[in-house]
């Protein structure tokens, strides 16, 4: 499993980024202790650099070791979960830079012989299924009523539609400013439950 | 004016970049033949930090010079726009980092008193209109249809919507992979047709 988790630059609201912590930590333990070997990735505390060196722009490999061991890992897991605030409908800038610097040509998709990049890519992911667990400051029906969910969209048909990975598991929890600890404890269960659930799925 | 140019990170398709560039170009020359000041801003040649340092969460003022500028110009601007590739859906992570940093509370967007982060912000900026011009290899139609265009919803109605911007206007040209030299000049004829309007319009 890969497990990438990051928070937004700036103002974050009080609760969001660490509540989101607590989804990824939830998470872990359920698969580590149903003998999942689990690769988690804090970007902020690894300090990952979401913006490549121009000249590394357009090859398939990198000379930060770092990209390099996400890159192998990726393309390794049997399941990936992703854990964020949404920041302004989308993932923080610096998972942003993941998904750019790891979800590469060559390593989550490719073009088949002969057709240009205005073509629909090949997903290369081996694994089949991801989860997604986003935290917000407005209501799941807010989010889908008012603003058409994009992180859904962004995460299921465009990242893990286009790399292969067709069973996407996404929750997202809100708002958490001024919600009750019960509450919270609530939708940590649910994770527990989901995650549960994809740990006793084949790999 | 602002202006705000960026290109993802890693790999780019052959041309998309340049062409994002050469929208920002026609967009800077219209602007400054109208007598309007044109404050440029190519991230990745000022190698904008797209993450904040944690110790700056929640704060509304940076440590960092430039984002000082940045929001300084930002909260002046009579117009606001922005040059960007088309990535996964979403802006590059550079500028997705810039709106998580300048676009912050108490200069973009603030919140009523006595009302919590999960309440609806109140806009703060002084443009009333932005330009969104964006760069992709697959067609606006195909974008629209199969993908649900998000990139209109997360400029339209997040970031321009909740920070007082009611009038966006954006247009998105591709695929630019394999386009003939004079589509691309009929892309940036029309480039010069919105801004010169724009330039037109009372500030």
């Amino acid at each position: 499993v890969v497990c990438a988790h990051a928070s937004p630059a700036g103002h974050c609201p009080p609760g969001l980024d660490s509540f989101s912590h607590a989804t990824a930590d939830v998470a872990e333990r359920v698969l580590t202790s149903r003998a999942w070997r689990v690769a988690r990735r804090d970007l902020n505390a690894e300090r990952f650099d979401p913006v490549q060196p121009t000249g590394e722009a357009q090859n398939t490999t990198s000379r930060d070791d770092l990209v390099e061991r996400h890159c192998a890992e990726l393309a390794a897991a049997d399941l990936i979960g992703v854990f964020h605030p949404n920041c302004w409908g989308q993932p923080p800038a610096i998972l942003k830079g993941w998904i750019e610097r790891v979800f590469r040509l060559d390593t989550a998709y490719s073009y088949a012989q002969g057709v240009g990049f205005e073509s629909v890519p090949v997903g290369l992911l081996k694994a089949r299924r991801a989860l997604v667990f986003n935290t917000s400051d407005t209501t799941a029906a807010c989010e889908a009523e008012v603003f058409g969910d994009p992180l859904d969209t962004l995460w299921r048909r465009y990242v893990f539609g286009l790399c292969g990975v067709s069973d996407v598991s996404r929750r997202c929890y809100g708002p958490v400013a001024g919600s009750a600890a019960e509450q919270r404890h609530a939708w940590l269960l649910e994770v527990e439950a989901i995650v549960n659930a994809a740990a006793l799925t084949p790999r």
